[in-house]
């Protein structure tokens, strides 16, 4: 007894002076230690800089797939709810439909994806618009998209599809010129390595030693993903994880060191306070500007990240729904991750494709105020025109994006712009040839557009969200400008 | 063998003097025998005139469910596909997925509908605006979806889900005050019966003796369908079938000899010819009148009866693609009989439900221009305007659909129309509050609408397609209407 | 019209043109009404004598084979077992192994018979010294081991092995020169029409006309069994089974009219009162002559005929209970049924091998104390001494079997047997080469041999039971034997 | 910071007021440092005298028990044999049977073991006359019949029959008063780890530190076992599986230290040259004295250690063939060790217990010669006799085992063995009453007796072998005794 308080209060000392964990190290590290741009500590790893591309991209596809896919009931946190929360449904469901001893992992042989075609799905990703594309390569029920070296018997090449998904998906994606991500759950709900480091206080690293650091290892080393979206983390703190070391690792010797980007849940914690990019609770969207880099993380099946077969039509996202999340999201320096949950076959539902596709659409003629923009001085107006802006030589714009038609009036007044406008300054609508005409109204120069007549955006295919861009000269502007520039 | 020729020169006889088959009669017959109203003979059938309920119909839910759901590969004609017509992929997927030994009848342990809520459908089927469902009874497959005694050990209680689901969902669409009925194939592809009377020539009735006629009379009086969906009948002539026998019973004798109606799928010739209602083909929608009241059977999904799990995107209708069906439909003098391929799991996957709701949306707007109308004097201009029309006791509507929105003029003209209209007529659009303007132009009177300005209209909901009601007096009308309504 | 008699035209130009596949045809009705040798009555049918292949046989081995088979627990008679009696350990177990809509059917697909090798088997039974063989056309499951035109997706073909069981077994059979028998449960539990039949009063004959008869002449007429073991009678009346109608069909035109033999289970109260042998009740063993041949058809397993995962090796018969059971039947004019449960993947399990393979040793030794006899004046002296007898044209053979060793004297005395023995007789022992030493005691003469030193017969082999042959004279014997001869 | 400080002090807290979850620590490097009675060198490890308990017990059951059960084809190496060996007839039988995708995890589903009762095995194996059980707690297939910490998702909780069939069987055993022992396979074909590090040359021990070692620690200090049965240890040197320093850890410190034996497979080149027990070869029974305790572990069926289905009767040792092995076995310094294989269904197929219960009989009139005894001088006269011996106080016994009885004589001269007898010497059969007449013969006083006569002794049920027990006074035997004694 008294030896584990010793104990502990040893692990207390070495937290308090921070150097905790170098022992236990796994040796892949020591290989990279040459390279020590970052350091084990967090003041060291936030000063990394975000990559470019990942800022640029605005918009990317995650996906949900696993043994969960073939459950296909409820959520893809089936599991804990049925076997720890107890919840009545789930019980109900298994009661009604499996043999008393059937276990979760059974459910494996159902997950069949006999009809996967990595390229199919990468061309439905492409024609969306998104950038990039995040795969479970493992969830928290510990099943792994490949074969991992240690997860026997329980991956996608042992049980299941009989096949490598995060390989054949990677590559497909990468023709299309996108990037690809790996989410990583850091914990498994019913890994008894974990239990029992769980049941230890979290004082004992079994379960990160001889799995999550060998696997992590393993899949950066494989795959070379560009997002490591890291998860399952928060019944932990970040030296249980041993994730200051981990990222130390990924920014300093990593192959994937110059061009990947994290997320924040690395511990009990850390989340929407360390990491390249913050996600903070699933499916953020702040609606204010955040001065982070941050990814609305969220799904078009309102209640799930994976499948369910118990989705109604009411469940998923309308395209004017999804469009309005891209848009407040992006305004106020956010990325969308938009999910989407195949089905066991393989296959993405028609209902996710149309949601894609009509993304897509809106893409295609709006992307322009969409990719590679920054936040603008202020982010909205309302719940209904939200704002970006990018910045060329010698011009610059500022797109204000309507989410609602303006039926009755056929007109929107966007406050204060006018005072960066000039003469030289007009305004566009996406899509739509013709220049629109405006005025400027009030004392603070508010500016006034007037749609041209519905029926002919329509004709156009403008729809969701209507895009204005308004050009304005960077040599005349106030000086007003630039202070929004340093931002 | 000389004792077979001659047997068939005893057919050629009794087809000769048409009153063949009575001596193999089933018994339920006879007790019906005092209910002779109609004969079995296609003149006396054909007499019959339609049930009322059925033409004001106009829009009917059809839905293929059955072991292919199962499977969900190719269409509901896997089995034949696969086993006689040997189509490649169809072998490929078998040998890619399943054992050598696998037979097509072991897919149904995998039919399990454990989230079939008949509730649940017969509510997106009424919302949906239909106002009868038909589900099929028995494919070519030969599962029944009730326990029929004839079929014992392939039917939807013995093998599969365990649930009569012809029961549930009967009583489950009749709560919502929709008609019910049952599609009913007659042959089976595998049935050895049946492949052993067909290679006698269809000489032999064994197959209907022992399966078709009691199957038949089996869900007739348990259900009491108010539609007979026959089909499966091509290979055979319809005394192979005993068919005008069968509908002999069915008018006069059956407990829904007063309301039931049939289609026209009772043998070889008998397509297009007899029947309440003619199917013609598949998907048939003629673009001009039929005489006789025919019903356009088509599919959500443009490729497949039955759920598919290759179902792509664009594979499936636009809601607007739906309602250009509907409308061209109805104009010509046809139901529109919309099919859903619900999943295994016994849930109408999103893309259906979205399709069927967008119908129901534009009919709670336009209905009055499609139930309970009658074919115009003339079906459409063009391919995008469409007439249907409806008669009171002293004036008439005609309506005119139009496809496709007036983009560059916000204008149509509705030719000759003018000259039934007399200064008491007004036109509407229906789901819009206020008179639409409109003027005669030319020598024929045509009719020149202005729609209203489209941001007011798209306020109020209307899209898709939009209905002119063109208000025409009895009174003073020319008395060419009377020879129209006369048709 | 006309293209309809064309088409028959065309048919008949068919007919002539082709082969007939008359051979299919069931003929029940007009066939078997010009061979009026039996007249469906059971005093005439009762006059058929018995193939004497039958008598001489002795020794058959029976197969209870079926999806029952894949259950394998309980007996076969799982099913009613579980649905209709409700035993509370069937309802465990199953509760326990499967989920609630898991239906009996189900577990065909488990029904796999990948290893069924009926070469192997019918090497066994071969080697067992049975002279037929006894398969399950169908129990009272429903399942059929052929592809029946009137079990369409319950039969052997549709689901399970996916292959025609009796085709393979009966030509391997026969190959070794054993004959080839088909039991058929006339009722089947669950089947609802025989269900609509039974609630009817037995007045309908729905089951009977659809399923039995045709199922009956098909399996007759397409592997013609010399047995025809019938069961599942006992609920109805052999009225409700047509069954006298059957048998004249039987015996008069089938095409094994010659050679078939029937049992007695032909309806409520035919059992042992009608039929060429009698089976009574299952494992009949009277002890005492039965003027009439009957046929004692017993399990290996003493509690089940289908094979189950639970027997214990306490439920087997072993060898020597075995031979007893031969043994004491076919002395009092029975033959014994041996009746095997083979595993669901078509294999014989070691310990039905093992009886079988002693059997067969024992009858090479002894089988002429076995084959072809018929029974002798007496039967039996207690229970471990029993006769048969064998006729010759001038001499014959009374055989004396000792079931029971005499370890205490090694010595035996046979009743009475001395005064039809003159100076010519001998005694010899089955399997041993020497002469048998004898002697005459008391007033009756009866008759006490002397075993060979045990150590001598044991190192020959014989075990199990003693075979002693008593020789004796036909012409001077006296004349009681003739009458004995003569019953 | 000071949140993680206070976590710590909190999770301090809770292990002062809980009582330690300590025996589940895995202690080995700390824990085994204090009990240095050996060091982790052969030359010490050899030093550790065999606990007595398994020299005494002359007799285990071996169990075979995995998911090779479940395919129960060809043999427990079925998956290497399929996939590396690529043997014929297993990829023709996966062929056959199974889809493409199927991979070997597939089969845990079908190891349902619903039949599985430990206390029944229990019996079987005690009435067996077995004093030890080993059962195989995981094979080279890696999956684990208890839920192992380091085999997520690979045991027998897990998938399978979700059931820790260690834990009921080891407690049913010892209800018996049997000795409980595990096999345990030190590598597993396709574990990754072991694939990396063998492709490493062995000099990286990533599967030994994540896997074997503590999953090793984990079954002993769980399940307490007084066997460990390595295996699977060839392909590498003991220093790769750190064999050494496992079994100074078992020694030293292990909870079982006192009473655990150990066989021979710890690595390459130790097979027959350290650990307590040797096993050598598969079926070792070398026919000679071997010095250091050895151990014949074979099976009942021939070929096979695992069940299989495709077995035949032929495969299986007979009765006598099985007491032949245990009685060669232990007159040269061996306990035999029976293989069986239980079915997937958790059941012990009755040919096996068939020949258990035919040990154990002859166990109960035999055991004398068998339990406890040690070799005698010489150890045996040809093929047939075989000796065994044990020491009294004042007198021994010799026991001299005829493997076949003496058909022609009634007659055994055991040679030389007079010259230890005296007038106070006396010879008896076990199991029969009576004292042997014997004499002696030739100048080597070599030893005749004659049997009693055969039919007395089979009449008590001797049979299989006859074991003559030879009574010998040490007072005055010559000094020869004396040596052997000493060996």
């Amino acid at each position: 007894m008294w030896l584990k308080i010793l104990h502990v209060l040893f692990l207390l000392f070495l937290m308090i002076n921070e150097d905790s964990g170098s022992s236990h190290e796994p040796k892949v590290i020591s290989a990279y230690k040459d390279l020590q741009k970052y350091e084990a500590k967090w003041e060291s790893l936030d000063k990394r800089p975000l990559p470019r591309w990942y800022d640029d991209a605005k918009v990317g596809i995650f996906i949900h797939f696993g043994v969960y896919s073939s459950i296909s009931f409820g959520s893809e946190w089936f599991w804990t709810n049925w076997k720890n929360e107890k919840v009545p449904s789930y019980i109900e469901f298994m009661n009604r439909t499996q043999k008393p001893s059937f276990t979760y992992q059974n459910f494996a042989a159902d997950f069949t994806c006999e009809l996967f075609n990595a390229t199919e799905w990468a061309e439905i990703f492409s024609d969306s618009g998104a950038q990039y594309v995040v795969l479970t390569s493992k969830h928290h029920e510990g099943y792994t998209l490949y074969p991992s070296s240690y997860s026997f018997s329980w991956n996608s090449v042992d049980v299941g599809p009989n096949r490598d998904i995060i390989k054949e998906l990677s590559q497909a994606v990468r023709d299309k010129k996108l990037k690809f991500g790996l989410y990583y759950s850091l914990f498994e709900w019913f890994n008894r390595m974990y239990q029992s480091d769980k049941q230890d206080g979290f004082l004992k690293h079994k379960y990160v030693d001889n799995k999550v650091w060998p696997e992590l290892i393993e899949i950066i080393e494989r795959f070379e993903p560009e997002v490591i979206w890291s998860d399952g983390d928060w019944e932990a703190p970040d030296e249980y994880w041993k994730a200051k070391e981990f990222l130390a690792w990924l920014y300093n010797s990593s192959p994937v060191r110059e061009t990947v980007v994290t997320n924040d849940r690395w511990g009990l914690g850390t989340n929407c306070k360390h990491g390249d990019f913050f996600t903070c609770s699933d499916r953020f969207n702040p609606g204010v500007l955040q001065k982070h880099k941050f990814e609305n993380a969220m799904t078009i099946d309102k209640k799930s990240w994976g499948h369910r077969n118990d989705a109604k039509l009411d469940d998923f996202l309308t395209s004017a729904e999804l469009i309005r999340e891209l848009v407040t999201t992006v305004a106020v320096n956010g990325n969308l991750l938009v999910n989407v949950g195949p089905t066991k076959y393989g296959t993405i539902e028609a209902i996710f494709a149309e949601r894609l596709r009509d993304m897509g659409r809106w893409l295609r003629m709006n992307g322009k105020a969409i990719y590679g923009t920054r936040p603008w001085e202020y982010q909205n107006e309302g719940k209904d025109i939200w704002y970006t802006m990018k910045v060329g030589s010698n011009r610059m714009s500022v797109f204000a994006i309507a989410l609602e038609y303006p039926f009755d009036t056929n007109k929107i007044v966007f406050n204060k712009i006018g005072s960066y406008m000039d003469s030289s300054s007009h305004v566009t609508l996406l899509g739509y040839p013709d220049k629109i005409s405006h005025k400027f109204i009030g004392s603070d120069k508010s500016l006034e557009i007037t749609f041209p007549e519905k029926r002919l955006t329509d004709k156009l295919g403008l729809s969701l969200a209507w895009s204005f861009e308004i050009d304005i000269s960077l040599n005349s502007s106030s000086s007003s400008i630039f202070s929004i520039l340093e931002m």
